[in-house]
């Protein structure tokens, strides 16, 4: 799976690179860090989840809309001032996760309060599988494997969500997620599998 | 914090150990491995779920707390054969995180069946804490940081959630967990800061 997977990721690091420097570069004049960037994006985020559980789908998806680019600004940042920390990537990894998290939160709550059990139960299958793919990944790499398997990373989830909220297919969306996700994460145990058979 | 931490799980190993090598012995007679005790303490917690998510919380609470020591019972049986392996640890952490999404899932589904909103909203925050903990120590030792830090780990989490289960109050537990979980899991994010700073 691995060897086919397509670098959707490293494709649009490729094709937005010049404009990616060219937001550094202006973040890196107004003084501006890459872990505040990643803060930044978190605060947006939570914007983004009120909007979301007060049903205003649409505006709470084009929050998110604007805020997910910033996961690869705070990367462009931090390079252009040679402030490559590992906190950094301690910090951005986590940060994630919280994104995903306060977002997920925004869609459980307007579930809930229709109340919806399909849509309180995928979200929340959405979340299991969205961080055990990150999660899979951490802990292989903690134990010297590697960990980067399956083609649903945290750019394609953010992607399918944001969608789903713009077009109001929510359902559908967290329903993408909940599968494609999951499967992902099986991948990664399947793929460290077979690394410990190798060894 | 981590140096006044009360070390509850190491306190329970050395308090239990003499049981826990009979049972693993016992085991090892049988032909049973380790992977084998995990994988089954997962369906168990499928059991308890399930028997959670239908309102038959002391009976689920009950199948949940014959569950939880089988969590050191693989450790001591892969000791005892010697097959201390890396996947086995690898495997044993990733169906940890498994084993609490599914029990929290029943949690889920009993509360939004009510509906009960506060429910929803603790467990899904208590999952997310419950996550959090666990993905920062794995993030932060891939990075090459400890993330030992915080008192509330999975054990004292599996214990409240039990304890609410068998004596009806589930909300109550559910709420200690959402925010001591969270809590351990910003502790985390601020011993990797400190780690970084002094580095």
């Amino acid at each position: 799976m691995s060897k086919i997977k397509l670098d959707f990721e490293g494709f649009l690091r490729r094709t937005f690179q010049k404009p990616l420097d060219a937001i550094a570069g202006f973040l890196l004049k107004l003084g501006i860090t890459a872990n505040f960037i990643t803060l930044f994006g978190l605060v947006g985020d939570v914007v983004a989840a009120y909007l979301i559980a007060r049903g205003m789908l649409l505006a709470g998806g084009l929050v998110a809309a604007f805020m997910a680019p910033l996961d690869a600004v705070d990367g462009a940042l931090a390079r252009k001032t040679g402030v490559v920390s590992k906190f950094g990537a301690f910090l951005d990894s986590v940060v994630d996760r919280y994104d995903e998290m306060i977002l997920l939160a925004g869609v459980l709550f307007h579930f809930q309060s229709q109340p919806y059990t399909l849509g309180i139960m995928l979200t929340y299958a959405a979340l299991c599988g969205s961080v055990l793919v990150s999660y899979t990944r951490a802990r292989a790499e903690g134990l010297g494997f590697s960990g980067k398997a399956g083609f649903f990373s945290r750019i394609e989830r953010a992607i399918v969500l944001i969608l789903g909220l713009v077009f109001n297919q929510l359902l559908i969306s967290v329903g993408i997620i909940a599968i494609m996700a999951n499967v992902t994460a099986l991948q990664r145990i399947i793929f460290v599998w077979k690394q410990s058979k190798q060894a």
